[in-house]
C-alpha cells in the first residue's frame, strides 16, 4: 500500500503517562501533515489540542487502561471529554464484570457511555488479551447491541495487543454497522497493512511516523 | 518483625484489570483475618466490599494508573468513591503536568481532590519511576502544601516501584504531618521490613499473604 493511504487509517496515538504538552502538539502537527484519521491523546490534553488544531479529529480514552472505574465515572469522563472538544471516545470495558459474567452490566455501561457521547463516535476497547474466545464473541454481540461505532482490540497497556485471530473473531460476530480498530503492538508497515487487509477501518499506533516516514 | 505487626502496615491490594468479585471478597476476608490496615481495590468494587465487610477500611484508586484524566474527572471519581463507601483515596498525580513544569496546576489538582475527599484520608501517588530527584523533592513540597495525609511512591503499573532512595528523599522533604506509603514491587517479608524501618506507615502490596503466611 501507498504510505499516504495507510496514514488515513491511523489514530495517531500518544498515551504515555509522561506525555508533555510539547509532545502532544508535535503529534497534532504530524497528524495534520500526514493526514491521519485522528490524534488519540490523554483527556487532560483535549483542550490544548482543540485550541491549537481546531479542525483536527481528536480522540481520547475513557476508563483507561484498566477499565474498572465505575460506570458513573466513565459517563462523567465522557461528557467532560466531549465538552472539552473530543470528537471520538475510546472506552475500556470493565473486564472484571465480564469475568463475573455480569454481561447485562457490561452492556448497560457501554450504552450509558454511548449516550454520554452525544453523537460523537464511540470505540469500545475489549482488551482481548484477557478474554477467552467465547468472551470475545459475547463482546462482539454486546458492542453491536449498544450501537457503538467500533470494537477495538486492545489498550496497548495489557499483556497483549492486536492479533489477526481476534480480528477474524470480530469479523464473524459483529453487526454490520460496527467497524473494527486494531491497536496494541502495531509498529511496522507490514503490521498496518495486515490489519487493513483484514478490514480494520482504524489502526491505533504511536509508531506510524517512524514506520512510514523515518 | 512479628508477622502480625507487619500486617498492620499493609494496604492489602488487588488492582489487576481482571479482578473478579470473588477475588475481591477473598481479599477482604484475608484483610479481616490478618488485620491489615485496609484493602486497596478498584472503584467498581467499593460498594460490594462495603456491603459485605462494613467495618473494613476500604481504600481505592483515582486517576489510576496513568494519572492523566482531567482534574474534573478525578474530583468526580473521588466524590463517587466516597459516596459509595471508600475510606481512603489513593490518587495519581498528573506526571505530564510535572514534566510541563505546571506545578501550580499539580498543586491545584491535589487540593481539589483533597477537598473532594470530604475528610477521608488522601494518599498522593507521585509515580517516582518517571521523576527526577528534583521533581520528587518538588512533589514532597506540593503534597505537604495540599495537606494530603500521605505521599506514596508508585502505582505498581509504571516502569519501577518503591525504592529506599525515594523514601529517604521523602523523609528529608515532606512536612511533619505527611506520612509515607511504599508500593510497587514489594513482595517479600524483607522488603516490607525494610520500608517499615525507613519509617513508612503503610506498605502497598498484593503479596502480603504469600510472603507472611503461605
Amino acid at each position: 500500500m501507498n504510505n499516504n493511504d495507510i496514514f488515513k487509517y491511523v489514530d495517531h496515538t500518544k498515551l504515555s503517562a509522561t506525555a508533555t504538552s510539547d509532545e502532544i502538539l508535535t503529534l497534532c502537527g504530524e497528524a495534520v501533515k500526514y493526514g491521519t484519521a485522528s490524534v488519540c491523546i490523554p483527556p487532560c490534553y483535549i483542550e490544548l489540542a482543540k485550541k491549537e488544531y481546531p479542525s483536527l479529529n481528536i480522540c481520547t480514552v475513557i476508563g483507561f487502561p484498566l477499565g474498572y472505574c465505575t460506570t458513573e465515572t466513565k459517563v462523567f469522563e465522557t461528557k467532560d471529554a466531549v465538552t472539552k472538544g473530543a470528537d471520538e471516545i475510546d472506552m475500556v470495558i470493565n473486564v472484571g464484570m465480564v469475568k463475573n459474567k455480569q454481561y447485562d452490566k457490561v452492556l448497560e455501561e457501554i450504552k450509558a457511555v454511548k449516550e454520554a457521547c452525544g453523537g460523537k463516535l464511540l470505540k469500545v476497547i475489549i482488551e482481548a488479551c484477557y478474554l477467552t474466545d467465547d468472551e470475545k464473541v459475547m463482546l462482539c454481540k454486546l458492542v453491536t447491541e449498544a450501537k457503538a461505532e467500533y470494537i477495538k482490540t486492545s489498550t496497548g497497556f495489557g499483556t497483549g495487543g492486536a492479533t489477526a485471530e481476534d480480528i477474524i473473531i470480530f469479523k464473524n460476530n459483529i453487526g454490520e454497522n460496527v467497524k473494527m480498530k486494531a491497536a496494541g503492538g502495531i509498529r511496522t508497515k507490514e503490521d498496518m497493512e495486515k490489519f487493513i487487509e483484514l478490514s480494520c477501518s482504524r489502526i491505533g499506533t504511536s509508531g506510524a511516523v517512524k514506520a512510514l516516514i523515518d
